[in-house]
């Protein structure tokens, strides 16, 4: 008799972007004639930047060519693509991180969930609070009893700066900027936690995913830039919101030479074998023309062109943040990141205000606390919409809370 | 303290097909006059069609302007493609199957290795010896213990197909056309293991990656054409032999409404609702160009470019196989499938005869001992190089084998 893995059962029933997705539907369903406009999943509005698109177009159509055809690729992803991560994301930077230490994927979503594959089931895990649902969900799957995941709020009150953690976690979940709260860890602050997991011999998972969009200096780009971080963390990088990837899907994970794990006998295991070793079993490595596609925007014109378009989104995270705050709601995030972490006004609940937006002023937010309790009390708006839509936006929340 | 995965420790220590490729690389750095022809690895030679790349010209193309620009896709794959799948490979040959139990992917790689995910751990498991790596090794680093796997022998004796199982497992995988014998299965003797999973409440896996290249009428194109099967079965597919997908990645895997798994209360749960939430968690959908490609291989212009490449590589199936069987090789496969599993000459290993192949005919095989013990004494052979590099290929076999 098939057995099934009751972890899932031990999960909430559905997603939360799937929830979101559901009650839109139905108000549109209701009010057919309503511009509902969406500030609630991280999904772009700008279009592929044209060094993209003229390298996929290249790609696809070499594959039209026996002669020029790109069959299966490295697990791992093509070294042209990996040469020019480590070039300009690190080592222009100073940043002592190789080509063979970077990991392409499909995208950080699937990356973040899939590590686990390669950790004991019996290890420690720490988390924020609110938190990007799929660190979590992903744990419980795995097997993880919910008593060995500690939540490290972050509110109001410690300035959205997670606390040491108190039950000395194996295994410790950072993402900066963050996501939902869009706050960010200077590199004092983040280099505390460097030192946390060196001296507790515990792993970061660092999810950088939104790096492009940091502007201040003291705030760190990598977790590589921390001395002693190549020895404790495994970085997430997206190509998603910076430069649009979100439906052709690349990502990658760096995971140093130097990073270890132990194994029942103590003895100390690369992570970078295990994850090789995970990735060269269970996927097939990404898609070639997408892969040409991520590579174009580590050219000149690329640079550029990406480099515009997240300072279209600053753009509206400012106009928004600036908006929202002169209507009198208290605003976190938005200046280093694509992400506003909005305070309810009057007390209301997450899910409260995100109906009273989506009724009154047709617009789509996420729930605080769709991303755990701490979150409840605040929503998550994103600057990934258009100018005008996200001017529109401001204005009609202006107006409902006159 | 990291502790890691440490099934992944029982894991051979790399896979047979890096495993080769050093092999073929070392050769030619001491032979780089060689003239290699490879066939070990199943990647394919012919372009992609017309019809995928024009399709997907168009795709990226729309990703240049934000009013056609396509973000975050649904998970389980677009409507487009589930749905003409649904019509042209089910419905249309009279299989009941709806597009909302197909789930589109990255490819059948990734879903056949990350499947384990929603089983318990404690379920019983059996492979096929020889048998397609990825299904044991996922088995391993999901922590199922060695014993509770069976393995089931194919060979000349049983005619390669297996006999039924004595352990009772709860999963069954089985891959026809069969990868790595090329053998098929009957409608009858498919029926028979539906039968046998109905009676024992367990589950098929069942990989039918390759059967774009079934040519017998009496040979099932999916296991949904046996009665019953959408109780018992999951099924596996891919563009990637079918379409020339290998490098664009994207498969997609059936799980019907009915197939159902059972908690540790004995209650039943349906399979697909584990499968949605696991790769709405860990996943975030196939890339959209990738996507519409793979719905262009279903226009009638797609249909015939995908069966004249087939064709090729059957016509290469036929010659190779010929060309063998007259060098007075013993050879299985090939008709309904694009691989050949052929007997090595005087009893010698499989490693040596691809050895002897790499080193006196310039020609790459894979060793048959590499997917599992039960293939040691024979090698795969693939039809998938082009008609000269064929023809050389078996010249060359057939005059060391003289």
């Amino acid at each position: 008799m098939l057995t099934i893995n009751d972890n899932f059962l031990r999960l909430a029933p559905s997603y939360l972007f799937s929830d979101i997705a559901r009650k839109v539907a139905d108000y549109r369903g209701a009010n057919p004639d309503a511009q509902v406009i969406s500030m609630g999943i991280g999904d772009v509005s700008r279009p592929l930047c044209d060094a993209s698109v003229d390298a996929m177009l290249k790609a696809v159509e070499e594959m039209r060519h026996a002669h020029t055809f790109h069959g299966y690729g490295p697990e791992q992803g093509y070294a042209f693509l990996r040469q020019a991560i480590a070039d300009n994301d690190y080592t222009a930077r100073g940043i002592d991180i190789n080509a063979d230490e970077i990991f392409i994927s499909d995208g950080a979503k699937s990356d973040t969930g899939n590590i686990v594959d390669i950790f004991a089931a019996t290890t420690k895990v720490a988390l924020t609070d609110p938190v990007y649902p799929v660190y979590f969900d992903s744990n419980i799957m795995a097997g993880r009893s919910r008593s060995s995941i500690e939540f490290m709020p972050v509110n109001e009150a410690n300035g959205f700066i997670p606390d040491m953690p108190l039950s000395e976690p194996d295994i410790i979940y950072l993402c900066y900027p963050n996501n939902p709260t869009g706050t960010v860890l200077t590199r004092h602050q983040l280099a505390a936690w460097v030192d946390y997991a060196l001296e507790h011999k515990s792993l970061i998972l660092f999810d950088a995913a939104y790096e492009a969009y940091i502007t201040s200096s003291d705030i760190p780009r990598s977790i590589y830039e921390i001395p002693g971080a190549r020895k404790c963390a495994i970085e997430f990088r997206s190509f998603s919101k910076t430069a649009g990837f979100t439906g052709l899907r690349c990502g990658f994970t760096v995971v140093p030479h130097d990073v270890v794990g132990y194994d029942h006998h103590g003895d100390k295991v690369q992570l970078h074998s295990l994850w090789l070793r995970r990735q060269t079993t269970k996927f097939n490595g990404a898609s070639y023309p997408v892969q040409r596609a991520a590579e174009a925007i580590y050219t000149p014109e690329g640079k550029q062109q990406i480099r515009q378009t997240i300072h279209y989104y600053l753009e509206n995270a400012a106009t928004l943040r600036l908006s929202l705050i002169d209507s009198g709601l208290t605003v976190y995030g938005g200046t280093d990141s694509p992400y506003l972490w909005v305070k309810t006004p009057k007390g209301l609940s997450s899910w409260d205000f995100f109906e009273l937006l989506l009724h009154q002023a047709d617009v789509v937010v996420t729930p605080g606390v769709g991303f755990g309790n701490a979150g409840e009390g605040y929503v998550r708006l994103t600057a990934f919409a258009s100018h005008e839509n996200t001017a529109i936006a401001a204005r009609r929340i202006t107006d409902l809370l006159k």
